[in-house]
């Protein structure tokens, strides 16, 4: 069952075809600010800064921000570029601690170059983001952005610390996400909707949208990393079991296990010839997929219930059907 | 033989008391912003940001923008922070990559955590330096500080895609420590002396004499890494020719060898028991420690050169004091 309504539910291609305009603007002004790196670096830079991924927290910007009779605005694309740029710098960080060699079907930064270069480069990238966050009018922006890029490290290192940790519990994993993900989430619809200048409360009511997607997707992501193929997702799989990064499918299972079974869960998964398949057979038997999925849904759902005051603003159709789009994605993960 | 003018030599100790109430208040400022990180990660913060090393970079921000008559300007405090924390990110990522297990006489964030926390910790520090750097009524904070910080990522990288090079170039080293090193001692010397409204020209000059500081600092430093004793710097050395860094010392000896020998460098160091006796043995040979020593004080003297014009302002005696004691740091080395 999915909750959001069917009404705004336009499909990808539509929502995306409305995007357009945006999305080639953002192609152009990310390739002109490859030039603006050292040129030592240009060609790393514009490998990893090349067009890719869903795109999530730039439509989230520009949706957030829509005024369906306004030309194309500038701030828009400028602000989509800065949070691509920082959501490039975690996942290049992201796949050196996760060992991962494959990223939007290419070799990961540290896999094609080496881990050093890839430190470095996420570093250079993070920069260049809050160097083009100094170039709006309003401070606001560099506000918006180096604050939620620190939420996103401290998510990263309240995880990493977790690490191996059997007793880590649900809420120790929501607060994780809300860091790493819901934070960035948040944070676009907020800029997108301060800088199209909306009203304070719609901007606190899309940032709340914003940041319950990101609990959702995250939700998804997690579980699509353990149970979802390499053919439908373009990257490593298994990374957060290989690094014993537990999520909410795992916590529910070592709930369901007593002490000693929890304690000796790595040792199981280890000495498993395929650990991905016992894993997936136990996540079955004990019905967690779709305790995850519940748990997706009622973020959605929340996520939708922000907004729901503010139908009549042009942003509305199009928010609830990026969220629709996440819904379909995660809907090949019901079992 | 030391090119620096006697006249300004105020003693380090004379130095540091003058600069003392604004240290002291870097000190209190930083730990109030160590309060600022989520509480997952304030124990890790401030272990890294605790009250350490020479603290050149917010001398070089106190003393541009010193007015002997004002009362501490809150605003060169902030900046120093920044400046600092901006350091301590670069140390922290620095230490992963080099493999160190000693910084300022205590373990490393890597190798007292481990490498992800510390990849992450070095996010989380440069996100909340570019934070406070969006707290300053001008956004010309945010413009030097992300600029400066991409530029000092470049330079690392280019070092890093350099490594085991045994052909790179003496311009080649030039470029990359100017990224990474002259970068920020300039751009601190420009905070401060812009914070402190001085003259537009003295700003230009002072971020001059900051880069050519900051050359020969790095010139001392890579100098140390190979000749210095780790009693004397508090720090593990040997880590640039452990990692195949090649530093001016070896590429001045480098270019004495024939090609054979060139290529067959790298095998001889890690055939040689001890390879840190049997170079130095070498650069003393070839005379080698006097030339790199002579290329210092050729920096410091276009350093000096670069404000010479300003010798009446305030903070000409401070900014001489301050190449004097990077000086009297650096004496210690001379053959």
């Amino acid at each position: 069952m999915i909750l959001t309504s069917e009404k705004f539910n336009l499909t990808s291609d539509a929502l995306l075809k409305k995007a357009k305009p945006y999305l080639d603007a953002l192609v152009d002004f990310i390739n002109t600010e490859v030039n603006e790196f050292e040129p030592e670096i240009r060609e790393l830079t514009a490998y990893c800064m090349k067009p890719q991924g869903k795109k999530i927290r730039p439509m989230l910007i520009f949706f957030s921000g829509w005024k369906d009779d306004s030309p194309l605005q500038p701030d828009l694309v400028r602000a989509a570029a800065v949070m691509e740029m920082v959501h490039q710098a975690t996942l290049v960080h992201d796949d050196i601690l996760d060992d991962a060699s494959i990223r939007h079907n290419a070799l990961t930064i540290s896999k094609k170059y080496n881990a050093h270069v890839a430190v470095l480069l996420g570093d250079a990238l993070f920069s260049h983001a809050l160097h083009l966050a100094s170039n709006f009018n309003t401070i606001e922006v560099c506000k918006i952005v180096s604050k939620a890029t620190r939420q996103v490290c401290s998510g990263e290192i309240s995880q990493s610390l977790k690490t191996n940790d059997v007793n880590i519990s649900k809420e120790e994993y929501y607060r994780i996400i809300d860091l790493k993900t819901a934070e960035l989430f948040g944070a676009s619809c907020k800029l997108g909707a301060t800088l199209a200048n909306y009203d304070s409360k719609f901007i606190d009511a899309v940032t709340n949208f914003g940041r319950h997607l990101g609990i959702a997707y995250q939700l998804f992501d997690d579980l699509s990393d353990i149970i979802d193929s390499e053919s439908n997702t373009g990257k490593t799989l298994g990374t957060d079991l290989a690094s014993h990064k537990f999520t909410l499918p795992i916590i529910l299972l070592l709930n369901k296990l007593n002490d000693a079974d929890r304690l000796s869960f790595s040792k199981t998964l280890e000495a498993s010839k395929d650990s991905s398949a016992y894993l997936i057979k136990q996540l079955h038997e004990h019905d967690i997929i779709s305790k995850v999925m519940q748990a997706f849904d009622s973020e959605i759902s929340l996520a939708e219930k922000s907004i729901k005051a503010w139908s009549s603003l042009q942003p509305y159709p199009y928010l609830m059907s990026i969220s629709n789009q996440i819904c379909t994605l995660a809907n090949r993960l019901r079992s």
